[in-house]
C-alpha cells in the first residue's frame, strides 16, 4: 500500500485530534470520512470542510469502503469499538490511531485484530488545553513530534505508510519508539508534567495569588486545565510506567529539600549547575 | 520626597536586574549613576547610554550627591554594602532594593541604617535565564508586576514615592505585601517552581530526550537554567518558607501518586477537576 491520494480514509471519533487530523489529510487532497457520537459534531466538520461525509452510526457498509482507519477515540472506546465491529471493515485495510499510551493498547488490539487487517499505532505528540473539534485545527501538527510505534507484528510497509501520513499532516519530526520505550518516555515528559502541575495547583486556593502570578508559574501551569476523563485513563493505562517516573521525581525533589534543610549550600549549587547542563540540551535543539 | 525628575539616582550593582533599571530611569529622563565591581561593566552601561556617570569603587564624595540608591547586588553584599559605606550617604536620602526575598533583608537593613535615612524594600517581578548586563533591557518590565513591602519603619511618602517608581519604569502592576506575605508568595510561585524545575532535570541525562520533548515539558523546565550562586543564597535566606511550599506540594504529588497506584479514578478526576478550576482563575486575568 503506497500513499497515493486517491486512498479513502475514515477518522472515527472527531475531537480535538480526529477533527485535526480530518482537516489536514482533507486539505492535503484525500477523501476523508468520519464517524463519531453526535450529529452535531458531524454538522460542524461537514461545514468546515473536515471531511466529505459522515455517520453518526455504524454503517458497515460505509466502514467497507475505507482503506485507512484513524482512531480518535479514548482508549477503552477503541477497544470496544474494534471488538465490537472489526467485522465491517474492508479486507487488507491500514488501522493506525492517536492514543496517547501504547502498550496497552497495540499489544491489544493487535492481538484482537481479524488477520487481513494491520494496526500500526501511532502518537501525535500535539495538543491544546481544550478539548472538541470546534478547536481543531491542523495548526497544531506544526512544529510538533509524530511517534510511530512499530511491534513484530507489523509490516515494513505499514510502518513506512504511517511514517508518510505523519509527513502529510505537516508534523516537524517523524520518529519509530517502541511501545515499552514510548511509554516510558510519555510517562516521563508527559504525564508526570501533568501531575507535577495538578499537584502545584491543588496546593492553594488560587484566587489570591493572581495579581504575584509571574510567568514561569503560570507556564509551569498551563497544563494543569486538565480533561479530567480522558487523562485519568490515560494515566491508569500507564500506571506502573507513570508511578516509576513520579517516584524518581520525588527522590530527586527531597534530595534538592534536604539539601536546603541542612544548609548544604555546596550541593544545592551542584543540583542547580547539572539540572542547567541538562536543559540546555534542549536550547541547542531549539536554535536549530 | 516627591517624585521629581530633579532627583539623582544612583544604582548599585550593574546585573541583569540593575542594568535594566538603568536603562528604564534613563528613558524617563532621569539623571542615573552605577557603583558596579568591573570597569568592563560600566563601559557597557556609559556605552549604551544606560548611565551618566559611575564609579567601579567606593568614592564617598560621588555617593553622597545621590536622593534615591537602588541596590540590586547578591543579598549578603547588599547587607554588607551597607555596613561598610552607609556613613557617605546623603543625609535623608531614600534607599530600595530589588531582592528577590524580603524577612532576611529589609529588617535586618533597616535595623542596621542610619536613622535619617530610610530604605524601603521592592522586589520587581521579572527576569530572564541569563546573566549580566549585557543582557539587560527594560522591556522586561512591561507586563510584569512591582511589588513593594514596607514595614512599620516606613513612612507614606516613602511607600508612595516607591510606588510612582515602579510605575514610571513601566511596570503593570504595582502592589504591597507586607515582608512575610511576600516571602510565602515568592516561596509558593517563584521558588518552588524552581526547585520542581531543577528536580526534574535532574532526573534523567536529558540528550536522549530532546527528540521527543513537547511544549508542556519545555515550559515546565524553562527556570531550570538557573544561577546556582543566586539562587542558592535566595533559597537559603527563605528556608523555612521554602520547605513548608515544598513538603504542601509533596503531600498533593503523593495524594495523587497514591490515587493513581490505587487506580481510584473518581478521587483523580476530583483532583483534576479542582486543579482546573484553580488555574481557570489566572486564565480570567490573562483575558482581562
Amino acid at each position: 500500500m503506497q500513499i497515493n491520494k486517491n486512498i479513502k480514509i475514515l477518522i472515527v471519533g472527531l475531537g480535538l485530534m480526529g477533527g485535526s487530523y480530518a482537516e489536514a489529510l482533507t486539505d492535503k487532497g484525500f477523501e476523508v470520512g468520519a464517524i463519531c457520537r453526535r450529529q452535531e459534531t458531524l454538522d460542524f466538520a461537514l461545514e468546515k470542510g473536515f471531511v466529505k461525509h459522515g455517520r453518526c452510526e455504524v454503517d458497515p457498509e460505509y466502514i467497507g469502503q475505507f482503506d485507512l482507519l484513524i482512531f480518535a477515540l479514548y482508549p477503552h472506546t477503541f477497544i470496544e469499538w474494534i471488538r465490537d465491529n472489526q467485522q465491517y471493515i474492508k479486507p487488507r485495510a491500514l488501522l493506525t490511531d492517536v492514543t496517547g499510551v501504547k502498550c496497552s493498547i497495540v499489544y491489544t488490539i493487535q492481538d484482537m485484530l481479524r488477520s487481513d487487517l494491520e494496526f500500526i499505532g501511532a502518537h501525535p505528540m500535539a495538543g491544546r488545553e481544550l478539548s472538541g473539534i470546534e478547536y481543531a485545527t491542523k495548526e497544531i501538527f506544526s512544529g510538533a513530534n509524530y511517534i510511530v510505534t512499530p511491534t513484530a507484528k507489523n509490516t515494513a510497509r505499514a510502518i513506512e505508510f504511517c511514517r508518510q501520513l505523519g509527513t502529510e499532516m505537516g508534523f516537524k519530526t517523524v520518529c519509530e519508539l517502541s511501545p515499552p520505550e514510548h511509554d516510558e518516555m510519555i510517562g516521563f515528559l508527559s504525564q508526570l508534567a501533568h501531575c507535577i502541575a495538578v499537584s502545584l495547583m491543588l496546593c492553594k486556593d488560587s484566587r489570591r495569588l493572581v495579581d504575584y502570578t509571574g510567568d514561569s508559574f503560570r507556564d509551569l501551569t498551563r497544563i494543569a486545565k486538565i480533561n479530567d476523563v480522558m487523562w485519568s485513563e490515560l494515566f491508569l493505562l500507564n500506571k506502573d510506567q507513570l508511578l516509576a517516573q513520579m517516584d524518581l521525581f520525588m527522590e530527586k525533589f527531597t534530595q534538592l529539600r534536604n539539601g536546603i534543610a541542612d544548609e548544604d549550600t555546596e550541593s544545592i549549587r551542584a543540583m542547580m549547575r547539572l539540572s542547567k547542563q541538562h536543559r540546555e540540551y534542549f536550547d541547542i535543539r531549539e536554535d536549530r
